[in-house]
């Protein structure tokens, strides 16, 4: 029996005669970037403890992970508490442990969490989807460097902005709208119907803004990660197998933090969800 | 002795020997919104755990609040512990409790933080200040109805997309760029010398989009807020008693909730935080 890559990294046996609301993992080789797991692949599992928790009521609304340190090879602990229940939305209170290189247990990952049970309104977006050229005219992006694991389970296709090819510290553009700016088409490789887990793994796959607005490879990680969900099954259920339009743009930088904003719209331009991340840099 | 309403909001007692990084609390009448204290106050005293908790290290650049119940007035117990300690970086874990009308004890807030000894490096912001009327030229907004006192805690003045006059339902601007954006200056009242937790504070201050967007009053409540930290100590000083020009969009609106992209900006254009809220609304 095989297996998609993105189902086997976020297997997870409930362990709640230990530890009530643990969870027990491991990384996965597939989903490698340069010293640690896709952020995103740390993200969705995450998510995932709560998709699995018996106790969840509804879908996710808003997820925020932060990343405290990074996850080294092998076995880790996530623990997904609801804390508090109300009639309509849970909040959820998340935490990975791992033995460190010294075998002392650190927490890896923080994280919170809202789940709701949706009901119909009024909805709209703000941020209509972007007019881009389809991801069929588009050729898929071969990996940057190789090692990069995690590049090889995604079909992506560049659209503005992509890595630059020379690192000669040249300004992008001097349109602040412009400068930091990069649409992609992303979709799992092979391709795998979106579910919240993978939306919001996907949510993580932009390269640090930082290098595109400097033109420098600088050391550049994410320390906090939080999606907002504009889908419920319906808006997943349109989306299929589909590419996600995905984009984002810088916002500050300073003194070794920078954020970004970026959104993720379905080939119908449905808007399925926005995302914002803290990222560390030194230069 | 008189003191600031917002210091004395955020007055908290060590309460260690209980329970470790525990601090007792009350909240503040002078801060009551229509059902409860206004949310950008209690963030502001979740921050404010951890500003004053003796393992600190550095200041914040992330934070990030989830109201899982409404917080009724009198006592809470507030609990940030530093879980996770870098060389240069450190994660909080926040949580809020409250006896609840029946008297059980609930998880009223959580959160999580993360705070940084930041070095100085390349800065530089993507989001330009906006060329807008100077506080000066505009008359401070009176109160849009009596009993909200946290208003009167603020000296706002309407730039665009004041709260609307008539709720007959009338869209704003069929401008996607323009249907949600509300634009004002704001400062404490009376005047306070800004730090990170009335940046915090004042990164709330908007009414909710869903009102502006469809000129309609429904109930909405804030259930996530995230700002993301691009000040230290230098930014803060050079703002002082100043006006923060406070900008905020809509973004998705989908089933329930809402979603809104902020930014705040000094008098002399630096960009000091960007925040993102979910929001809840009932139509």
């Amino acid at each position: 029996m095989t297996s998609h890559p993105f189902d086997t990294a976020l297997v997870l046996t409930p362990d709640f005669d230990s530890v009530p609301d643990q969870f027990l993992g491991q990384t996965s080789p597939a989903w490698w970037n340069m010293v640690g797991p896709f952020g995103g692949i740390t993200a969705a599992m995450a998510l995932n403890a709560i998709m699995t928790h018996p106790a969840r009521l509804g879908d996710p609304v808003a997820l925020t992970v932060n990343y405290s340190n990074g996850l080294l090879p092998g076995a880790f602990k996530l623990v997904a508490t609801p804390v508090r229940t109300n009639r309509s939305t849970q909040h959820w209170v998340l935490s990975l442990r791992q033995a460190d290189a010294d075998g002392v247990e650190i927490v890896a990952l923080t994280g919170t969490a809202i789940t709701a049970l949706r009901r119909e309104t009024w909805s709209a977006s703000d941020l209509p989807c972007p007019d881009v050229p389809r991801p069929e005219t588009l050729v898929r992006l071969a990996p940057p460097q190789s090692g990069l694991a995690w590049f090889s389970r995604y079909d992506m296709r560049s659209i503005v902005g992509p890595l630059p090819s020379q690192w000669d510290g040249g300004a992008a553009s001097s349109d602040p709208q412009q400068a930091s700016l990069t649409q992609l088409w992303i979709r799992d490789e092979p391709a795998r119907a979106l579910d919240f887990s993978s939306l919001v793994a996907m949510a993580d796959g932009f390269f640090p803004r930082v290098w595109l607005r400097r033109a420098l490879l600088v050391p550049a990680g994410t320390v906090s990660l939080t999606v907002y969900f504009h889908a419920g099954p319906e808006q997943l259920a349109e989306t299929g197998t589909g590419f996600l339009l995905a984009q984002a743009r810088g916002q500050g930088y300073c003194n070794g933090f920078f954020d970004q904003a970026g959104q993720l719209w379905n080939e119908r331009g449905t808007l399925l969800a926005t995302t914002h991340q803290l990222v560390y840099f030194k230069e």
